[in-house]
């Protein structure tokens, strides 16, 4: 099937990924490595998996300035116009109005999937089925469609989206979004049948979002609005070192799916994983016969249970004695600490930046 | 004072220090490691330390054929012929016995001292002046010395000797030797002020021991007595070659000590340790407020208590949650285990170059 020349892809990949120290560092974050040895980092094969059904010339790249090399070195087909360096680190919303801005101005009847560069999607061909449906779905009317995880587990680390009444096959109205839930009420979510991970992966015609953002995000649009002219044009990088960093830091989940009355989600199992979590990898890992994870390196583990290591590749870890603990080393950093207590990564993180400075982080 | 020119000094530096693993590698064992960052490794400070008594003309190291090189490096006031390569390990008496015969052709009245290369002497001062008495008792009559430490807590990894009546100050004939107690035991000898820690080190004429060992060691005796005239000469290299690896495989304290009647021991308290285990390091080292040695490395600790962390300098190790845990990592090997389990080292090295090779080792 041809590639629809409407259709836009716009891969967010200016995160810093500080839940997956040290594996993930501030120059080398979690989007630009090759988590399961695959040979492509999870950018890689963001941009594989999309450039199946979106023109490659029609896919930017939203990421920070301080990534510009890594990102050609790992998508050498990209020209440079389909890089946007963003000066300072905002949310995802002025991240999104910036790249729609910029996209209406090339293709003023664009229709967008955005997606994050760092997830993971085991059932490829359902899901570019569903990007396909959703580019339609929104190609038609003034919609905002989001991507819906049917969910397998009662996970605490991921929002959920509620739904109401279908539009169409796999599409539904959206009821509410929630917050990471606790336990219990994760579980409620789960049997309700109602409630679906929120993926943050959306869809939607250029016109709809342009609009959304000026009804619920003025203060955005005020600063990137007036750039019209220039998107597309040489002074856009001025333009955008200017007023890119007064822009609010928001993500475009609070400030404008949570908030719009047109917000529509399409269904689907996909094999999805944020991989925002030691956790989270752990869980979509073989286990060895005592439940531990091993990922690149070698290991002699003696009464050891539920753990997850990762060294560099060719190293050796040996351990005796350990149960349910993370043990990652990259370069100049190992972190020991346990699993399930994952959430202290960004105060070590914190921490070790006070105390020890960059060259750690 | 003048060094007695007269005396020798032979350094045994062929171990392969597996119980440091992975810090101490078969490439590089123990005794050629730092420590403790002072700048000199543990051979070197033995040299360091005897050299200050004894002519540097006069010191010997017996190594492995494999650590030549290392010792050139590292002693390069040493040559060649200070430097007794063995072709094979075998154990300390084959060793001590080509010392003897060697240092007997060069000086047929020598008094030496055999020293383990890989100890750790605090009060240096009271060691050399005990070493200097030693070397004189020794040379007045046919005595085996051997020196006695005086205990500070009831240690299970030493052998202990057992004192019998005083012969002159400080020197006492030897009553039997044991090996390495249980606790019970232990606490039993520290209390009964008999019991004396066996260093390892030892002080005799060279005719002493040469006569000891005929008597006492007839087979390994056998070997190399034959060789009297091809000793400090060129022919002496291939009739070790040819005659050393069938010496027997036997120590110095059973094959000698505890068999000779005329065996006696000098006592002192010397701030000694034989470094034998990571637990000896941990008992050593300046701990932190919740007992926590940190060698080498950059730490950040959280809820952790009593543990040894030795990393590469410059490594930074981030660990959260562990109490009397072991952690080092040397070269391509992390080692993660209760730190009084280290007895199982042996098997973790076993089990690693079984199932991994030598690269690990």
């Amino acid at each position: 099937m041809a590639a629809n020349k409407d259709n836009f892809c716009v891969i967010m990949g200016g995160g810093i990924g500080s839940r997956f120290w040290p594996f993930s560092r501030k120059t080398l974050p979690k989007q630009f490595l090759d988590f399961f040895g695959t040979g492509r980092s999870l950018l890689q094969q963001t941009f594989d998996r999309f450039r199946k059904i979106i023109p490659a010339e029609n896919i930017l790249i939203v990421t920070n300035a301080m990534y510009a090399d890594l990102v050609k070195e790992q998508l050498p087909e990209l020209s440079d116009e389909q890089i946007l360096l963003e000066p300072t680190r905002r949310n995802t919303a002025p991240c999104i109005a910036w790249a729609s801005y910029h996209i209406r101005a090339l293709h003023p009847d664009a229709n967008i999937v955005v997606a994050p560069s760092d997830h993971l999607i085991l059932k490829e061909e359902e899901f570019l089925e569903a990007i396909r449906k959703g580019l339609e779905f929104v190609s038609q009317s003034d919609k905002l469609l989001t991507l819906g995880i049917k969910p397998n587990r009662p996970e605490t680390g991921y929002g959920y989206i509620q739904i109401d009444e279908p539009v169409g096959e796999n599409f539904y109205k959206v009821k509410t979004f929630t917050e990471k839930p606790e336990l219990e009420l994760a579980k409620v979510f789960v049997e309700s049948g109602e409630f679906y991970w929120n993926s943050g992966l959306f869809m939607w015609n250029v016109n709809t979002i342009i609009r959304a953002g000026e009804l619920l995000l003025p203060e955005l649009a005020a600063k990137l609005g007036p750039g019209e002219k220039v998107y597309g044009t040489p002074e856009e990088k001025q333009f955008i070192e200017e007023n890119f960093p007064a822009c609010p830091n928001v993500s475009i989940d609070f400030g404008v799916m949570e908030k719009a009355d047109n917000v529509y989600v399409s269904l689907g199992d996909f094999g999805w994983s944020d991989l925002g979590t030691w956790s989270s990898l752990y869980d979509l890992s073989p286990k060895d016969v005592d439940g531990n994870v091993v990922l690149k390196c070698q290991t002699l583990l003696y009464n050891c249970r539920n753990n997850i290591v990762t060294m560099p590749s060719g190293k050796l870890a040996v351990i005796d004695g350990l149960e349910g603990y993370l043990v990652a080393e990259s370069d100049n950093v190992l972190l020991i600490c346990k699993k399930d207590e994952e959430h202290a990564i960004r105060k070590y993180v914190n921490d070790t930046q006070m105390k020890l400075g960059e060259d750690y982080i």
